[in-house]
């Protein structure tokens, strides 16, 4: 079988591998398709290097077809179609008091240990979610990144006849406003990079610039002065975290969906003054692997589109050369079969 | 009858004035005890002079017996025991969603308008708070500043058996910490200042020294590794913003009830990480007004030993130089008899 390898420096190598038997807790799935996120292209910058055991298959947005079982796996069979919720969970302790998501010794299957971006994959069973028959493969490798999408929103109470306000529309908050918009909430994106606005724009999204337009005024003219009950903050620089303060009204929620590696000035007056909240949000429990199961299946949001790309894995070395190239793509398929 | 003014510049005077008539919607208070907050000492340092109007009378944490009642108002009787909520939300407007206590066109009694620390004070009726018959007018000039603690306690959702961390035991935090040990919370004070450290062991609190001991570690200590299920952060310090994210537990909840006039840098990585939230708290509401008024009754906390001293309204000048000399005080009443 083909797969890809992560060697370090911005390079991949592209070998000939043995298909593996699953041992006796595993299942061996035929990959479908593997998305390339950004953490993956921080791997590929090498960022993450320390955690990397290079060379390492990485890929953690994947779709495939369950190609065989090890014994002692009951509750899947040859043929099933799968998606892998790739977190690895069996270090958890007392004190993690059940958010197993999020455990301490959580490690991330694609970046602690072997990824999804070749033909066969060998994972544990138990973080496997069965799709339905007709569930579309190619679809189905969004169902990761959706899930953080499906996590933050259920996370942030919105309900219908609220306002979102998303801070960054790259692949998550695109998928963070089509599920607010699903929930029946107002949502306006805030995005900087015009592709991405015209992109939101053809999805039917309501998509401002911060920097030609002003924000604040622009969400209180579309809320009676009420602001953003819940803002999403997906963007992850330092504008997004002065105007998420600014543009939530009072009591809103703020969802801490981006990674910020350094600390951070925050207005932590307008925390007490506004009596705001600010919710971290990280990956997603098993409830929103199965709810964004059910939107995949479903087909009725604009998913299709954010498959800006489907290149075979052999492409994997210009697939990443092309995304620096051009950032504006949203979401690139590995096609594993090929 | 006597009043008090600030007159900018540090300086009180202690004045003679004419004891008016309650107009139809107000009533006149017959004041008991005034007690000095930590805002009316920012007035005093001339801190807040572009929102107070020179001369002006101060105070907002008091109690009083009602001494007469304009013509509209049918539901409070002279001599019955009160305490004012200072809120004057009079201009709030559908784009607060009804959370009155914080309204974007709230006045606060006693910095906005005159306050409490004179001899009679009239007021709008919808102020007030009736007291029992047997609650102590002395202890009821704490249902003020106990009622931030006990809207930061309800907001934070503590519940029996969880552990609370105080970071900074003040007035306001030793009686956040009596409040969440009510609730059935372990609760552990975390203060710099030796002589607040005494005093809260002296009151039966577990309290500890962040300069001296390690307090992510005393935590962990004491809760089998689970760290804080809630913090408090009410010392206004940057120390204590940093530690906040490292003493809370997965999913965490941090109540911002401290007030941080510029931005300052905050561990956003923690909140995405362990999921933390941050909940920003600001005075109270009717509710936990009804709950400080319950507590103060039953007097069944150690709330008497939170007043550290009682002067004669005269002695204005003295109380707020000596609390410059002595800031290890806690709270100072004001006998506005005398
Ligand atoms: N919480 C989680 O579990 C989780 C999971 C996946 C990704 N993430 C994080 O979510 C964030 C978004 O991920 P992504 O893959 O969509 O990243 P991305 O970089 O593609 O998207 C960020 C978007 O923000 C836009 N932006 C930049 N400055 C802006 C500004 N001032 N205002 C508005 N928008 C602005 C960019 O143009 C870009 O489109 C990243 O920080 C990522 O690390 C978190
Ligand atoms: N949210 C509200 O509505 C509301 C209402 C009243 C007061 N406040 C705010 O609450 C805060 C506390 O009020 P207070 O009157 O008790 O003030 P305070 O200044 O008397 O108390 C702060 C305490 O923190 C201690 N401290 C300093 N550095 C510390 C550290 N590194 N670790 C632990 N403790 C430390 C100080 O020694 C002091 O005892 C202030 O910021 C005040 O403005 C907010
Ligand atoms: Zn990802
Ligand atoms: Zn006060």
């Amino acid at each position: 079988m083909i797969a890809t390898q992560y060697k370090g420096n911005k390079n991949f190598a592209v070998i000939d591998k043995k298909i593996e038997e699953p041992k006796d807790d595993e299942v061996r799935i035929k990959v479908a398709y593997s998305g390339v996120c950004g953490t993956d292209v921080h791997i590929y910058h090498g960022m993450m290097d320390k955690r990397v055991s290079i060379p390492q298959t990485i890929g953690h947005e994947m779709s495939g077809i369950i190609d065989a079982v090890g014994k002692n796996v009951t509750n899947f069979k040859t043929g099933e179609k799968v998606v892998v919720r790739p977190l690895d969970d069996r270090k958890v302790k007392p004190s993690d008091k059940g958010f197993n998501h999020i455990c301490e010794d959580l490690k991330f299957i694609g970046i602690d240990s072997p990824g999804s971006m070749q033909q066969y994959w060998n994972v544990p069973a138990f973080v496997l979610h069965n799709l339905k028959p007709e569930t579309d493969l190619k679809l189905a490798a969004l169902i990761e990144p959706l899930s953080v999408a499906t996590h933050d929103v259920r996370r942030s109470g919105l309900v219908k006849g609220e306002t979102a306000v998303v801070l960054g529309g790259g692949p998550i908050g695109m998928l963070v406003a089509m599920v607010a918009k699903e929930v029946g909430a107002q949502v306006i994106i805030s995005e900087v990079n015009p592709t991405r606005i015209k992109m939101a724009k053809d999805l039917g999204f309501d998509a401002v610039n911060p920097t030609e337009v002003d924000l604040v005024a622009y969400v209180k003219s579309k809320t009676e002065d009420k602001r953003a009950d819940v803002v999403f903050e997906v963007a992850g620089v330092q504008p997004a975290l002065d105007i998420m303060c600014e543009v939530a009204g009072i009591r809103g929620r703020i969802l801490m969906v981006a990674i910020h590696g350094d600390k951070k000035p925050v207005d932590l007056f307008k925390f007490f003054w506004k009596e705001l909240s600010l919710i971290g949000a990280r990956v997603y429990e098993k409830e929103d692997y199965e709810k964004s199961i059910e939107l995949i299946t479903e087909n009725k949001l604009p998913f299709k589109a954010m498959i800006t790309d489907v290149q075979p894995l052999s492409k994997i070395q210009q697939v990443f050369e092309n995304i620096d190239k051009n950032p504006s793509g949203m979401k690139v398929l590995m096609d594993c079969s090929l």
